[in-house]
């Protein structure tokens, strides 16, 4: 197929070869060049001049951080305004569900297919092809581009008609994630306040109830009290607790246990954590008990 | 080896069982007179008259299930100031750090050997002879009863010398269980606030970051709603959260998402479900939102 | 003095009826026609037929709800491009402090002075004159606006040179009242448990410790399970205690207690509550005990 | 009136103290020998030589802070089952409601009286006969001792014929205290986060809508940043807001904010404020927030 992808960063990179790999033609543009960009078209990617290029094929992923930059790129820059009917718009990035919400009607009243493939798994996952895709739109959309999903997702798992709830899904196991480092923080603190390793009740955890590919990388993570350099910085993380929340609170719901998450993501920005790894959250718990993680 | 058993509920006639199996002698003794008593005799056991006689042997174990209980059994009935020294006392029940202290001092004064080893796994798991095991005590009485121990083990996890760290660690990992489930409710009401089916949610995460048996258990069972017949009673989890605040204060160290948790089960009681499973505190969380679990 | 004034509901008809008793010439603007702007000019005010009339003056007041109101009413009309250099803006809205830091920074590369001073008060207040205004801003501009501020305020309280400070304190001040309305709630729910009735408890706290103006209005509301018709609408509490959060959260500083108000509330809309005075937030105090106010 | 009183510590002298200017006979015991009894002799008072002695009158009063003190003396020492029938005993001191509904009900099956009177106010208060004084009691034993109350009080609050119902009042009252003192240590902390001097702050709440004694005592006390020497002691309050949450978890009653509450003050504890006011549970916001109280 003819696609078109918006955001080469290490996890766009990664998905951007792996379509390449698939066989399809890959348009790609990045707003900074640099070797990814670089490296995708010696692998065989076309150099898009433009954004708009990017969007000359029937299918344009995206995967830009921030919702203020996808909003700069796609809507205030008139780009939407120009796409030819039936392009379908997969955005991969983790966005708010209010953003999600917006962006889905700014696509339909253009005429435009719309779907949120927010994505599970690390840059090396992405490179991999192996990362867990939730997806969510219009059936005939999906259906247009699961294809392409496939080509870089262990699995592809479908949350139905309405593109948001892909995004729902996302940031409830984002939460899902920060409450283990905080259930994890709180654990060890209390063993260690008596005596007990951190790492020692972490062991016994991971080898039974909580045997999960997330407690172990983030149990042994927290143990060891290394949180530099990170693999997801802690205000990424506190941003989607924080995106949570406030879609819990768009619905009426809420999150008590979200909510200590938030305070103590602030609390360990306050303690100079902020660019470390979002596992340092678990620090917090110590600090407040007055422990030193590691001590 | 000549061991005494003092409290044969559905956990501890598992762990007699395996005892026998084993090829230990092995003295029972239950305060109220049943079939588990019938049948260990059946398979070898000797029926103690009275608990003296279950400490007749070189270890006694028990598993009584409040702390109360363990003191009039054991303390106020005068019965550990007649035993006589060396004997090891084996309690593999969920008590509170403060209380495994003071078990721990009494024993220590009259020459006798104390060992806390609360164990993970439902009844099926100890008639298996497959619970994990945790283990602290002085180091001659860990060394000689570990054998035992192993016998209804799938793993003896060792935590020191001091016996209440194994219960600081026992309660720290049900701690996080507590929060395994809140966490659960709270996904799943976001999710089911924009029309996610929280069954779905819980497929993707239990297939990805969380596939641990823990969340393989309890997420299908809070997706099904149905919280009845228990197997595990939502006020004994409860306890079990309050011993872990309780032992948090004794030892300076708050525990704010506990906090959370305990809330969460005062409303579940206070909404009628004080005899249903203690996953049945994933429900507040939907009912918080004004939604009902399973909408 | 000449000065104008932009939004002329409840509050706002009260402050400029006290400017016109004062003696000053009053501009006066308002989206929508209607019986205040009549009244206003009735006692003399001038009609202004558009905004820009409202800026001719040497100092403009707006009293407008919401930050994006203000911003469409001043910034996307390009109303304060117009502005004649030296006119000096009060803003008398409760806002959010990044909202007010950068309409601060708007006014000052405009050369325009810009003045903070949110009203703690309820309408009759503003009607009489006897609000408690808090004031920030360059000194320049806050002491020509000093004496139209004590035209219609109890007290003016300075908050220094930076105008956010002044709705920093608003938002503390307000975050202080929906944390006595929760205070009231749960400390009536535990006494409702018991048997007390909570005006009882009420009675003895306004009389001894809590003899202050809020908890002698708020107890006896809580109390009476009396929400509607609303005196503060509780969506715009919770926006308050939302916007302390964010400020909170913005300046590093976490605001645990904050976040069970904002649960709280969030709770409140869920369970129907969501056109009431934001006393209403007491009521889930008692909901969450399975207990109803009154009873 | 023969009365005795048992516990002379800076409040029960105080109270006695009253009880002799009002003309009563007065039999003083205390635990430990000091100038409070001295004083209380030379004015009048008869030295009892065993706490039976101060049971002999018509009424005993006592004022010991802990739950075990009381029960030493009262119930483990047989003293009750000595006291002759009609007595009344007023007890002054704040216990936990379960103590409290035992010691009704030990005194019920002896046909003694139980009166309990827990007070609002500090020693000089108490010195000066001006405390405000909750009670709760069968209705006979309350009418025979309120004149005595009346002699040490400003003012006397009923609560009804159960005697524990005074002291979830005075649980609730305390509770609504420490709720105060976070709110101040939080608001001051957003303040102070934004240059705004927690003073500055403090001065405007409490001469607004928080122009109470309990405001106007603390939030200058909080703004100093001075806790020693304390006049409440931290782990007391920490005590009392404990109590206040068992109370509610007996009755089913979630208290989402005193668990914050119970959370600072472990927080306050491990950061080395144990020996201070409880006032000092304000410097916990500040400390969350990587801020100091006082910069």
């Amino acid at each position: 197929m003819d696609v078109g992808f918006i955001g080469l960063g290490n996890m766009g990179a990664g998905v951007a070869g792996n379509l390449l790999k698939a066989g399809h033609k890959v348009r790609v543009w990045n707003r900074s060049p640099g070797p990814a960009v670089e490296t995708l078209v010696r692998q065989g990617a076309e150099r898009a001049a433009a954004p708009a290029e990017a969007l000359a094929g029937e299918v344009v992923f995206s995967m830009l951080s921030q919702d203020d930059a996808i909003e700069e790129v796609f809507l205030a820059s008139g780009l939407l305004d120009a796409a030819r009917a039936g392009l379908v718009h997969v955005n991969l990035a983790t966005v708010s569900v209010a953003f999600a919400q917006r962006m889905e009607a700014e696509h339909v009243r253009r005429g435009l297919g719309y779907v949120a493939a927010p994505v599970l798994g690390r840059p090396d996952a992405a490179a991999k092809g192996e990362l867990n895709t939730l997806c969510a739109g219009a059936p005939q959309a999906v259906g247009k581009v699961t294809p392409l999903l496939e080509a870089f997702s262990a699995k592809v798992w479908p949350f139905g008609d309405e593109a948001h709830r892909a995004n729902v899904a996302k940031l409830a196991s984002n939460f899902a994630l920060a409450s283990m480092i905080e259930t994890l923080g709180e654990a060890g603190a209390l063993a260690q306040a008596y005596g007990v390793a951190p790492a020692q009740l972490y062991e016994l955890m991971t080898n039974t109830a909580f045997a999960a590919p997330a407690y172990k990388i983030y149990a042994p993570l927290i143990a060891s009290g290394k949180f530099s350099p990170p693999g997801f910085k802690l205000p990424l993380g506190m941003k989607d607790v924080r995106l949570a929340l406030a879609a819990g609170e768009a619905a009426n719901t809420p999150l008590p246990l979200a909510s200590v998450l938030r305070d103590g993501f602030i609390a360990a920005v306050a303690a100079g954590d902020g660019d470390k790894d979002w596992a340092a959250l678990a620090a917090t718990a110590f600090r407040r008990a007055g422990q030193k993680l590691g001590d």
